[in-house]
């Protein structure tokens, strides 16, 4: 079994080969551009894992793992023209390097390229892939929708923020664990279970982020901690703490938010406090213990032995209990 | 064997009960809108005459024509995006109905929802008219990226405008039939006849909508004359008679579309009398009946009755001597 950091190597060295830029160089350059500026690589990775899970042999899916790396750079290229983000990753956006019709364009072409990696599996199993890869891509395009939407709403429900989460985040975490077992002739039934631990793992991974910017140790975090404080974003905490505050709490937190005035710090640590009192982290880390019970059960289901699933275990305990 | 026509109304039957409107709504009517916005429904409706060309049965491959007709109008939601258009098919484009961002993700959802209509094929057939749809789709973006990159240059050949016009519009229509074939059963060779037959027919519609901008009757053509020499683009005509004038000649051109005080009516009068003394419109005949005539070669490969075909020799006939 081969453990997260071999299984990266080994897909990074696949991709490095990979000739991104064809013609016109216009179309593809961006495309080139955004695939090598770096990410953690994370489903493209799982993907490979969930492959081994089943299949002792060497022909790891690489074309499978690419399709999904593929989508995802998609998804973020288009995100970012969306949001107006200057940065992704520390680097210049696409949309800020080249222009907006080049991000838009660019990225349509990459999701169809996720789609031409696809293309190369065998046909044994490439209307299966196919199926579960389109399904998770609508879900995908859902998710940042509700995140758009969610934007302009005040009322937005817990249950809600975490149907976005899953939407836009984690079931292409699960699909690339699934899509991989799927590729590995993995029964229908098991590919599921891969799917249920990715999809868990990806809601807690998401919360630990929410946590991470509000709560995290700027050295280790590596951006700025408090971001999303100083955004109004309504992240898990904001939801939890205004479901769970007293009215003057409520109106305290509220005025913190609306208040043009405030210096960026002295809001910062003033939610934070208020988070504080609250205990908001406490349930938030209670909310992803749930999800982690949820996504080891799943594993638990699997008839593999515990050796065969270390290395998933490992990746999900490191990735719910990162500090950056 | 049923018309062109007599499809085309079973095709609209259809598109009328595809429930289209999912959640979030925020995602989902304007795909909604754009695919009741009208449109010819060309290329579904090509899908199903490939398809009844190979098979006597009733069984008509829906979910592709559906498949193609949401990928054409994905392409026409960001097009006018990036090219700014207000008016689509006489009515408000998307992203000026909703805003650009809608525009762009549902957009994105839509190119998403045609791989998903695929997707219910029958798995014998799936693999190859995943591979065809996708191969195609590529091209369509390329060809949008020419048609943008050529905007900006002065020194575009023939050749590659042809090139652009075959990627952007043409393929498409070349592989609606391909895929329809392939659903009925049609062998690879046969399948490709086809799409040879819809390609060249499709490039040869592009070049007589050229020919029709420039030189059609008002009343029949439906918009205003003119609108590409207004615009200054450069159409087969215009590249036609930059290659084919005198010194002079290539100078009047070039001042004619250069002269900013000219009055549009001047301008449309005087390129025109420049094309007709260059014999410009014969000249985009000739060329026309090139590809018109690969057509039907490639049409009379295909080992099926005159009686067969006879639906695609009345629709080609009509796509090249339109006048609107």
């Amino acid at each position: 079994m081969r453990t997260y950091q071999a299984l990266l190597e080994v897909f990074l060295e696949y991709l490095k080969k990979e000739d991104l830029v064809q013609k016109p160089s216009s179309l593809y350059e961006p495309f080139d551009y955004i695939m090598h500026l770096g990410g953690k690589r994370m489903r493209p990775v799982l993907c490979l894992m969930g492959y081994q899970l089943f299949s002792d042999d060497d022909k790891l899916p690489f074309n499978i793992a690419m399709a999904i790396e593929v989508f995802h750079n998609f998804s973020l290229v288009h995100d970012d023209v969306m949001d107006e983000a200057p940065l992704r990753r520390g680097k210049t956006t696409v949309h800020q390097k080249y222009n907006i019709n080049t991000a838009i364009l660019s990225g349509d072409v990459m999701l169809v390229k996720a789609y031409e990696y696809l293309c190369t599996t065998d046909d044994k199993y490439l209307p299966k892939i196919m199926k579960v890869f389109t399904q998770t891509a609508i879900e995908v395009c859902e998710g940042q929708q509700y995140d758009m939407d969610f934007e302009e709403r005040s009322d937005v429900q817990i249950e809600e923020y975490l149907k976005m989460i899953e939407l836009k985040t984690s079931v292409l975490v699960g699909a690339a664990l699934q899509m991989g077992a799927i590729a590995a002739g993995a029964s229908d039934d098991e590919a599921l279970h891969l799917y249920n631990f990715g999809k868990n793992i990806g809601i807690a991974f998401q919360l630990q982020d929410d946590v991470l910017d509000t709560f995290g140790e700027a050295e280790k975090f590596g951006k700025k901690v408090g971001g999303d404080i100083v955004q109004n974003k309504k992240t898990i905490l904001i939801l939890k703490a205004l479901e769970k505050a007293n009215d003057a709490q409520k109106l305290e937190l509220n005025n913190l938010m609306n208040d043009k005035n405030l210096n960026e710090n002295e809001k910062i640590v003033s939610v934070r406090a208020l988070l504080n009192d609250l205990e908001i982290r406490q349930d938030t880390q209670l909310l992803m213990d749930r999800y982690y019970d949820e996504a080891f059960e799943s594993l638990g289901k699997i008839d593999r032995s515990n050796e065969a699933k270390k290395p998933l275990v490992d990746i999900a305990k490191m990735l719910i209990t990162r500090e950056h």
